[in-house]
């Protein structure tokens, strides 16, 4: 961390200065130009808070060289991290050198519509189903999801075809509801509900984490170590789109974001084109852009009526886009040594 | 809500997705340009999803001419909500023509810090008092408030000042804890975590609801609109700043929003210039700038000793400034009419 | 164009607004609700002003159905758009099968390192030479490019490879300094220089215009109907990244933008990894991903030795890397049946 | 500016960059921690192009301690710059103690037009008269302003009113037009225009710099700089709102740019209220916060006739609604000591 120091200050200033960053645990090197002092904190400036040194009267800028986050770091932990989510099949490894198509309904809406996606995506070749239970809303008058009973039917969508499942936790209530559940998703409007990431911590469940809408990459890091630090090191990061000041998306799909993370971090990398665009007919050329970049997977939409969806109807591409989807990735992933 | 049709469709399937509309509950109203045809729905379309509308392959567009927002609406409630406050003295009114001032430190940190801000804020004026007991902070490693504890010596100030108080709440398990609080804060990170505002609705307290860093006036409606629709209509809304590509200040202030609020909805609107600015000089423009753009009062951090503050320090003013930035209001505040 | 307008408005009000409308050459479609009235426009509402509309004290909102562009309008012009380049050899054509591949240094330095690094990106497959001779730099103080001296250079360098070049026009005065350029460039910062733009609707050359910054892809699409509404139809868009939030690249750059435009119009669309991302490591990724989202082709950096380019070092690859990225790029393009 | 140096570098490598760097005519601090390497660089490093070095094989991250503006600098110039307009009555003087009021219609229509609005602005307090001549607009097809005849009807209402005018110039074609205008305004669009800049250095007008639509502060003034540059420090500062995800009002506008700006330079700064908001009823708000925020004036549009407006009626506010903005104000300005 590197503090400038305002001009004109004394030796002495600068003396009580460094004693006061000395005792919260770094060391301090002090370097002196004509119009300017700086102090450069060494060791481990994680607990220090960059915010409050800027309230100093001493201080006029206060610049981090180091990234606050640790567990979530390559630097300290140069192997890819790879999440396994254990099946009577095969397991499902996510990570290099996978590439791990999540697919299924935005939203749980009756058995029949949930197993016949499902056994749909399998004969395609997705690794996993995903498909909401408890849904994050913005109008509290739209249709909130199925609930417990959503989550009965992705069980059992999972004994009949085998597929390990993904869905999202909203609250804390609900996570004895989650047992079976094999990973679990925390949407973009949570990712910074540091209580419920507390709490993940602790759950022994891998976690999928999704990208809020406005957050940086480094906040997305520090989110994913808040649930690390808790003991819990199964998180999977996933790009789903950020805001703009554009509208022909329903988001901007940040797809650099994707070889930054996978440089920054060792954890597993997925996207989501279907939230991100908005778009039915985007969902292909984004998915191939995706694997281009080096995610690690997808989670995308099938719905094999999305006119009649319940919910986000308009990004759900068919069971039949799906497997021309798949048949185009097979071929991106072998350019790529990838496995699919 | 319009629906705009996709060119050389058939009149019988225009007929077919009216019928569909219709057993929603609406009007149809259909108009045949040229190119174009168009069916406006007349009635109630709150609970209709316009993006599962834009899936429909006849459907080109679909453009929303009602807001979603009931409850929240001024068009259906045009007299500004009060939000009272109960205390031994005169009651702290929040609304049109009061101008309410909330002071404080961002952390409560111990007994002494927030007693004497708050006899300090009192006697400038301040109506009620604000601190962090749970706070939300993007490091796992960063101080994360007494907790308990805190709330505890919030209440103690309380009971030797008189000022009633707000704090934030980041999870539902806490919400026993504030049953001595008198506002609950829900924080801009919080602002979509929907099962959170659902329990808001019954809990019968006034909610103070920040607007969230990339969320649109829209959506902090509707987010009121959840706790409304729950029974619980004492909703005070709250800018502090939004995220921009810019970063002189934390945030962008975005004070059109008041106006605009004022205009939309019957609730009362208030201002953080503290956590917008992120800059403590900044606060005293800010707050009256937020007082001509015709806010309802503010919530500004106030702290004995900025440089030592465990939280949020570089934003914080003294109660000094404090005393000044009061002195400078009330003459704005007597140019507006407004009780300060 | 949708007009809605305001409640409770009498019947003979709604005439007297039609009957200015349709003086204004428009078809009106009027449709009565509850409590909505609306007009609906029908014909060429391109020349409407939907911003003085809503002045007027009738209406409450205007909502476009067509879009502003007809001469880049993929609807009354469905076929690709072709751009040709002659050339002694092969001709350049940009468009639809082809992925063409530009690439140089960002600033033309010197004879030796522009003719150098065209002979060898050559060698690697690129088909056009970038350069830049005038420089937009944010600081007066920053080096602003060779200026004449570059085209010059540019011009040498051709004659020498025989590959045909792109540069960046800055201002009509240097227009003629252009005559034996091949295409010209309008860099992001310019995409709303009406002038500009209308002059290169006379120039008879192709023109590469570049999405400015914070420029939606509809004022992208208006500012190509500018040069095209001056009888140039020869107009190549290039997405080159947006500002966002977030600052672990130079911009964001928006890959789904490119499937949007080739949806939108017939003009062909290329993409810049290295403007947007400002990283030599992450031009490979999202070159890659480029053409997985279907673009025509993308303008690259590459530089001899970016450690002592005098501009943009920091996002330049090497002959090297380049070659080894045309051969990624030539599997990827079989993939997708492109000519690469 | 800080040079942080990556892991594991040896001193030999530290040494030549550094003897790189001197050569460059900046002084070098080294600083070695534990894990990192510091150069500092010392004296004056606005020659030094940060993205340049960060190319450099050795180096991990450049930060900027000093500010690369100069002659916009405070540090450098402590007292506030008055531009002053000369008239046949008292000189209109633009910075502080006064709060100059520029007033007029978005775009000249007509001689009585013109004239008729100046005489009533100038009736209620205005200082300057705006008014469009060359209109920067999105479509091709929209009203592009008067053009020449629009200047004749400007200078014809200066010498009916004697009202010092401002207008926007677009291209360094038009400049032989503008001899009598008393200001020279340069559109968001045109802000990173360099070379139009340059030619601004050397006009002996001053500008009105208008900040663009998602340029930083700090880009501001580097283009505030660039004119500065060239010899012509009569530049004057506009805020009139930056792009954002929300779409409620045109664009965002930043108030705490103003006190931002007040502190960085020693230029003017005021606010477009009109361009800003783009809603008539915003205007009055908006201008309010901005005197309370600091500003040293506003520039915003008066139409007689807003419903007929050729260009940006919604935003236009009424002679008589301008009258009652300006009461209001003075009662602002007197708490601020300001003139007006």
């Amino acid at each position: 961390m590197i503090v400038v120091l305002k001009h004109g200050i004394k030796k002495e200033e600068v003396d009580e200065l460094a004693t006061h960053l000395k005792a919260l645990g770094v060391g301090i090197h002090e370097s002196f130009g004509e119009n300017t002092a700086i102090l450069g904190l060494v060791g481990d400036t994680s607990g220090i808070d960059a915010e409050s040194l800027k309230a100093n009267h001493l201080v006029e800028k206060v610049m981090r060289v180091q990234e606050p986050y640790k567990m979530a770091n390559r630097k300290f932990h140069p192997d890819d991290t790879l999440v396994r989510i254990p099946t009577e099949e095969k397991d499902v490894v996510i990570g290099a050198p996978n590439f791990t198509v999540i697919a299924g309904p935005c939203s749980v809406e009756s058995r029949d519509q949930l197993t016949g996606i499902a056994r749909a995506v399998k004969l395609s070749g997705a690794r996993m189903l995903r498909g909401g239970a408890f849904k994050p809303r913005t109008s509290p008058y739209s249709f909130q999801g199925m609930g417990c009973e959503g989550i009965d039917l992705l069980l059992e969508a999972k004994r009949a075809t085998g597929l390990p499942i993904v869905t999202e936790l909203m609250s804390v209530k609900q996570l004895e509801l989650f047992d079976n559940v094999d990973i679990i998703q925390i949407g973009a409007r949570n990712m910074q509900n540091f209580d419920l990431l507390k709490e993940l911590g602790h759950c022994g469940k891998p976690i999928l984490l999704k990208r809020g809408l406005a957050n940086t990459a480094k906040e997305l890091l520090m989110s994913a170590e808040y649930i690390m630090a808790g003991g819990n090191e199964n998180v999977i990061l996933c790009e789903r789109g950020i805001r703009s000041f554009d509208s022909f998306t329903r988001n901007v799909l940040d797809l650099s974001v994707v070889p930054f993370l996978k440089r920054e971090t060792h954890l597993p990398v997925i996207v989501d084109p279907s939230h991100a665009t908005g778009c039915a007919w985007m969902v292909e050329p984004m998915a191939k852009a995706a694997l281009a970049a080096g995610a690690d997977g997808i989670i995308v939409e099938v719905h094999n009526n999305p006119e009649m969806a319940l919910c986000d109807g308009e990004q759900s591409i068919t069971p039949a886009q799906f497997e021309s989807l798949m048949k185009k990735l097979r071929k991106y992933a072998a350019i790529e040594d990838k496995d699919l």
